[in-house]
């Protein structure tokens, strides 16, 4: 008999969990909490079938009437009130649910069933004409708006309510007495038949299949079937349509309404812990006019609730095995559940919540594994903002790299240096940053930039150093002379401001910040991960510091050194600039021989803090115009400094510009035209490979060299660095074990891969450049544009975040195919910005890489992402937010 | 018993020209004349195979030696010479000749077997005394330098030369007398002595044998290895040697020597056509001291010899079915042929010979077409400098687009203009061009620009014009105030110059020039390729007159009709730029209406000027900025036309500034920014299809959405334009049929060809931009260093000039694929500069492309080059130079 209604109450329902695709998710969670015996309002599921139906044409079959009726009557009956009825009346809420969760369908109708007489039933039995006379207002003006189709423009409550308090001389909703209320829903009701002649239904029934429509409807919206064909969401599923009892708990001091976790969501700590308010609705705890009291107040007002709700959210954390957040109402003393989900919880939660379940039996370490987010894990590496504090908030910019911090503003690196040299905290203030800055930023406690995007230069080298960077915050308007203006203030050199890089928040003055702090659950956590992981992890590091750090949070080994960041420094930047401007080949190799000692102690100090695990160099990467100033001022200064008049440098400077510069003369092509850079940095690599070996460390360089398109510069490039290696170790009379790959960050080295693979002996994916070369799209452009195409779907993420595996994927795995088609055993990693994403991290997995690499404060996370996709690989299923 | 030396000589030869492998190109062409009893000086040729030997174990067998001597003694028989002898000595040259034609090998060894006695007995031979110690001279110092290796540094002869020419007060080598030169053999032998202890070798024996190994030696050097290396020419392939008698043309008035073309190698007319010289070598002919006589007036001087060459020219002609370039030597009235080689021919004379010979009945239509080198067409659309004219080089550049232009040098674009309009003729000369320029570039006759490449603006657009340019000369200084300096020379605004855009060369004043002349011939000969190729060619054009005169040149179809070139002449430049500076939607609509009547005209025109063919028209490409001036003074001007400040005009400048503009915000990414862009560009397409269509015109719009990397992006661009033409139909009550597609010009799009092929009806391969970016190389700045990797073989041509087929390619053919798996019909062409560049239009043909699109002047080249390919596929071999 029940075809497509299906029944939820009082301990029994026709569904369950499992049949999303008839109920809906909405509906089937109903079901299951039914059938679980917990207190759920009940009510009735319209199979999302007769959705389709519906649509395809324009009517439903004609038995769904009486099945709709019987199940009304059914909870007529459980709820002991009448629908329609002025005595007692039931009334209903009215919702759409799919069995995918999609935004865009119809909003909920709440106290559906009310006319004149109802209305006046519902204040007689409350005792509170106002508020039934405020919730009839509010029934018709959502049915005209939701029901009716007035949302938007054409609505004419909202005139009308404030012509209504303009009149009585009041400011607020609710200063509005029962007859003002009463008043209005009339001229509510008049001023919708102006618009639809056949008026508001006052017929419950009416109202009811008016609704159930609407939903049908609702499922082709506009916004619905956008989000429909961007998220490739079959049309033929159909919503279905939720009818459920409403319960009150405002029916005075025996009613109330909460809302409760099973565990704090904030610590993970195992308490029951929630908030709740006597006589009042669900909205009246969100809306926070009052002040709700704690959970175990709730103890001593209703002793029977409290008890069956300790009772009931023990038994569905059982069911779920997952902490859950829960919404209830108590009724005149009788408990209903009115929504339960896994709850939302704070990365640090998450990770002890995992671990204690783990203990208490409830749960497996594999599916502790995949119950926390890898991206939740950047929480607990940085300090946050106290959420207690107030804030001014001055902007909003991409959350670059993760953290707070507070400081002084300044405006030039040159400052930033010297403030903090006198023991001031300063927060870096640039329109965006350059390789010049770097000094500046590393003296910074976080770096704000009004241009960018989340793998410009800032954010790039800010996740490096682990320093919060907001990046890219449009509406800062940046005078370099020392101010910015921001949400219509102006903050001045020296004045304070606090980042949220963890969010994007620039915000006024010196906000108190929350330390990082790891439990050692944590560290227990992180082994599990390790145990089931097959993907190695290794860092970005340019420095002995950064290695160290990556090294305590798991790092094994190295993927990427970038060798430049080490020419900015002090008579560093002198040297490489005097080779920059030399005339000739003799000149070059006269001011690469001061760097070359410099560069020979970095590797020391790298080699040495990475002690046992491969480290792999890039040789020198960006254009030679990075190194030169290109304000007049500035090359005036550097000209006298250099001994070369500003005429000659201003020329230099000027024929070293490039049209696209990220496509220009870089990367081995510097190598190529300029052997003697090459010779110098891998004389420097195996000298200080050479020494360290000798005091004991276990070092194994591997050289790689970047910006390959074709195996000839490869080979061009590798026989002078086996040619310096061979020269170096023939003079120590030692030899030391090393690598030479390249990066493949072009699509050509992609394409060629097996070309290539002939003579690299290890690929790591450049997948920055990569993706910009083949979406043909500058990071430092896209800013423009990047935002717009994701919050429209044209694109799922920002693919400088999240590495694009339809496109950028396609390539990389023609790659690795061809590549071990000529070399079996080629090591393959990854050393883009993606090597910290979790979705990239699994997708490197998937394709069989050895290794991702990433930023140190990232090293956690991609553990975890790779511990997850190794068990996804051995069928568990991921529940963890990223896919 | 003949095993490793093969004679050749009196009608006889041991091998033949299918001998390559053994006896090197040269000694098998050798055989084969001799077999044709064509008289050539006897020689033998030592087995290439020898040459391995010789390199592994640095000797070879010791029955070589008597089977040289056996092979001489049959060459001192017919020559009634001995070699040695300081009677009638006989002298011989010494070569080295792999399978392979490669240069890097030896020099040719002349006059080997001169001793001082020799010497003797030849200046009593020849009773010139002067001549003999002359040769025995440059023998020693030939030797000295290549056989004993001084050749370079070490090499003592110039200076003792020089010394002896100052101690003599004598300025030219032939102003001393034979007591100097046979002096000066001494003191030769005497340096070399110091420099080698074993001396120069007086026993010719010993001569001929140390030349020989320096052949075998000669395939290590590092000029042959490196070639080898970079062109896959194998190691064991061995250089075969050549030993041959000398022959003299200048023991008398009786001997002489000469070069001959069977045919007119400028004209192809149907004639012997030679110059020859009486009493003189081959290297006097070259050095051009004594004018040559006609080939004619030898029938006069030696009617003999004059007879004999004249059947051996015919022979040669018609045994090698090509014109033949021919070097003889008449020694004491004896003809011998020194070689036979396919002569080097003009554009013009290779299509009429071409012609010519297949009336002949000599060659089938096919190897006509295979005869003409695609690329050698191009002379002949263009006019040529005057050969015959003197000239003063300034500097040369990249023959960026061919022809020749005198004109009086510019150095604005305005300037070029409003000469050109008082009927001056001006070359525009520019340190780089901008889309600013194309109004200036239109008037001007001819470009030059400093800066950029083959593919730059300046180039690209000065093809599309058909007008000559030379870019990238890089030794022109110019000072846009209004001069330019080159060559030691300044020229200033109003000096004449002369540009020959097909050599790049830049030429002092006016030059007279020679039009280009389209024969008969060449009509039949196109037509002939029409019969064989596959491929459809159409072109690349903007405007009407583009269009007309490629339809002159054979085009089917325009290709690519890039829009922006439309908006910067006169009022469009300032509607445009009023688009771009509007703070809104309805500023930019109200802009983009004035531009929308423009923009239709110009359709209209193209339409009606392709009547009957399909046109491709781009949307929008470059980015905006591009369209404003960069400097302070131009931005001043343009806010106060505009009546805006200077300030906010210059911010949009500024916020329009782009790091990397290539990869910006430009392509579709603009119309996604501003939809009202491509609903204005959409509506005047199908407003112009329209009303052409009411006229009779047939038209076959293919509206084209540039830079398109995700599907998403094209359905989104697409929408706009169906639903415009919907609503352009809909009012015209008429329905023109049009295609929506897209340029394939990202790695992106090649990779998701699938998904794109979903919507797009076509793919327009874009060359340049998918070059650029799977190279990760902007073709604005690979000049400073893409000609090293070409010229160190790094690569082996430059990408935007010849497709990279391993790589680019390679993302083509997946592109296909893909594509073609969804849509089996797909329409697939390409629209790069490549397009009229016939190795690439080989491998459209290749891949399965529909069509190629190019410059007006290349479509016949196109045309050729897709004949060519199409018969090469029927087992045709093609011997034209392009492959």
């Amino acid at each position: 008999m029940t075809n497509y209604v299906h029944f939820f109450g009082a301990g029994h329902a026709d569904g369950n969990a499992q049949l999303k695709t008839i109920l809906g998710g909405k509906g089937a969670n109903l079901a299951e909490m039914t059938n679980l015996g917990i207190p759920v309002p009940p009510g009735f599921t319209i199979s999302a079938e007769l959705c389709n139906t519906y649509i395809a044409r324009g009517t439903y079959p004609p038995e769904l009437k009486a099945e709709v009726e019987a199940n009304l009557a059914k909870v007529e009956k459980l709820m002991g009130r009448t629908f329609g009825s002025a005595k007692l009346p039931l009334l209903v809420s009215v919702r759409s649910g799919a069995a995918v969760s999609m935004p865009g369908m119809m909003d909920t109708i709440l106290n559906l069933g009310m006319n004149d007489q109802v209305a006046e039933g519902i204040a007689a039995e409350m005792g509170n004409p106002q508020f039934a006379y405020d919730a009839y207002r509010r029934f018709v003006q959502m049915y005209g708006d939701v029901v009716m189709g007035l949302k938007g423009n054409k609505s004419p409550f909202e005139a009308l309510l404030h012509a209504k308090k303009e009149a009585r001389g009041v400011k607020r909703d609710i200063d509005l007495s029962a007859a003002d209320l009463k008043a209005l829903v009339g001229e509510y009701k008049a001023a919708l038949k102006k618009i639809e002649p056949k008026g508001f239904p006052e017929d419950p029934k009416a109202q009811l299949w008016g609704a159930i429509e609407a939903v049908w409807r609702s499922w082709q919206g506009d916004r619905a079937v956008t989000y429909r064909r961007l998220h490739g969401v079959p049309e033929t599923l159909g919503t279905a349509v939720n009818v459920q009892a409403m319960v009150f708990g405002n029916l005075g001091e025996d009613s109330g309404t909460g809302v409760a976790f099973t565990r704090d969501p904030s610590t993970g700590e195992h308490r029951f812990f929630g908030e709740f308010l006597v006589n009042a609705q669900g909205e009246d705890v969100v809306a926070g006019i009052r002040t709700p009291q704690s959970i175990e107040e709730m103890a001593q007002k209703f002793p029977k609730a409290y008890e069956q709700l300790v009772a009931t959210y023990q038994r569905l954390e059982k069911h779920y095995r997952d902490m859950q957040d829960l919404e209830f109402t108590v009724e005149r003393g009788t408990l209903y559940l009115l929504q339960t989900r896994n709850g939302k919880r704070t990365g640090a939660a998450a990770v002890k919540i995992a671990v204690d379940m783990v203990k208490e039996g409830l749960i497996t370490k594999e599916e502790a594994l995949l119950r926390v987010s890898p991206d939740a894990l950047d929480q607990l590496l940085h300090p946050m903002i106290d959420p207690a504090a107030p804030i001014t908030l001055l902007a909003k910019g991409l959350p670059a790299s993760p953290g707070a911090a507070s400081g002084q503003a300044v405006f030039t690196a040159d400052e930033a240096f010297e403030w903090a040299a006198q023991g001031k905290a300063v927060i870096l203030v640039r329109e965006e940053t350059s390789p010049e800055d770097i000094k500046g930023m590393a003296a910074a406690k976080g770096i704000l930039t009004a241009r960018g995007g989340m793998t410009s230069h800032a954010a790039v080298v800010a996740r490096g150093m682990g320093k919060c960077c907001v990046a890219g915050a449009k509406d800062v308007r940046v005078d370099e002379a020392g101010s910015f203006t921001a949400g219509g203030k102006t903050v001045k050199r020296g004045d304070w401001i606090t980042l949220d890089g963890s969010n994007g928040r620039v915000i006024a003055g010196k906000v108190p910040t929350v330390a990082a702090t790891l439990g050692d659950y944590f560290g227990e956590f992180m082994g599990w991960a390790d145990e089931v992981r097959k993907l190695k992890v290794r860092t970005n590091a340019d420095t002995p510091a950064d290695a160290a750090r990556a090294r305590g949070f798991g790092a094994e080994g190295i993927g990427l050194t970038r060798t430049e960041h080490m020419f900015f420094e002090g008579d560093r930047i002198k040297a490489m600039r005097e080779m920059i401007v030399a005339r000739d080949k003799a000149g070059r190799e006269k001011a690469l021989a001061k760097l070359l000692p410099m560069q020979r102690s970095d590797f020391e100090g790298i080699f040495t803090a990475m002690d046992g695990y491969p480290v792999t160099i890039r040789l020198l990467d960006p254009p030679l115009h990075e190194f030169l100033p290109h304000e007049a001022d500035d090359i005036a200064e550097l000209a006298k400094e250099m001994g070369i008049s500003a005429k000659d440098l201003t020329e230099t400077v000027a024929s070293l510009h490039e049209a696209n510069p990220m496509l220009g003369h870089r990367g081995c092509r510097l190598g190529i035209s300029y052997p003697e850079i090459t010779e110098m940095q891998a004389r420097a690599i195996f000298e200080a490979a050479v020494n360290v070996t000798a005091k004991g460390v276990k070092v194994i360089p591997e050289v790689m060299i970047p910006l390959v398109a074709t195996v000839k510069e490869l080979s061009h490039q590798e026989a002078i660095v086996r040619r310096v290696a061979g020269e170096v170790f023939a003079k120590a009379k030692k030899e030391v074990p090393y690598l030479v790959g390249t990066m493949i960050e072009l699509p050509r080295a992609a394409l060629t891969a097996d070309e290539i693979a002939g003579v690299a002996e290890f690929f790591s994916f450049g997948t920055n450049d990569l993706t910009q070369t083949t979406f043909g799209l500058s990071r430092d452009d896209a800013g423009r544009f990047l935002p717009f195409y994701v919050e429209q779907g044209l694109l799922p993420a920002d693919p400088f975040q999240q590495l694009d595996q339809v496109g950028v994927g396609k390539l990389m795995q023609i790659g690795i195919d061809l590549g071990r088609s000529v070399r079996k055993d080629l090591k393959i990693g990854i050393c883009g910005e993606h090597g910290g994403d979790p979705s990239s991290v699994m997708f490197c997995h998937r394709v069989g890489m050895n290794y991702v690499s990433c930023s140190p404060f990232r090293v956690p996370i991609a553990r975890l992402a790779a511990a997850q996709v190794a068990l996804e690989e051995k069928g568990h299923k991921n529940k963890s937010s990223t896919v």
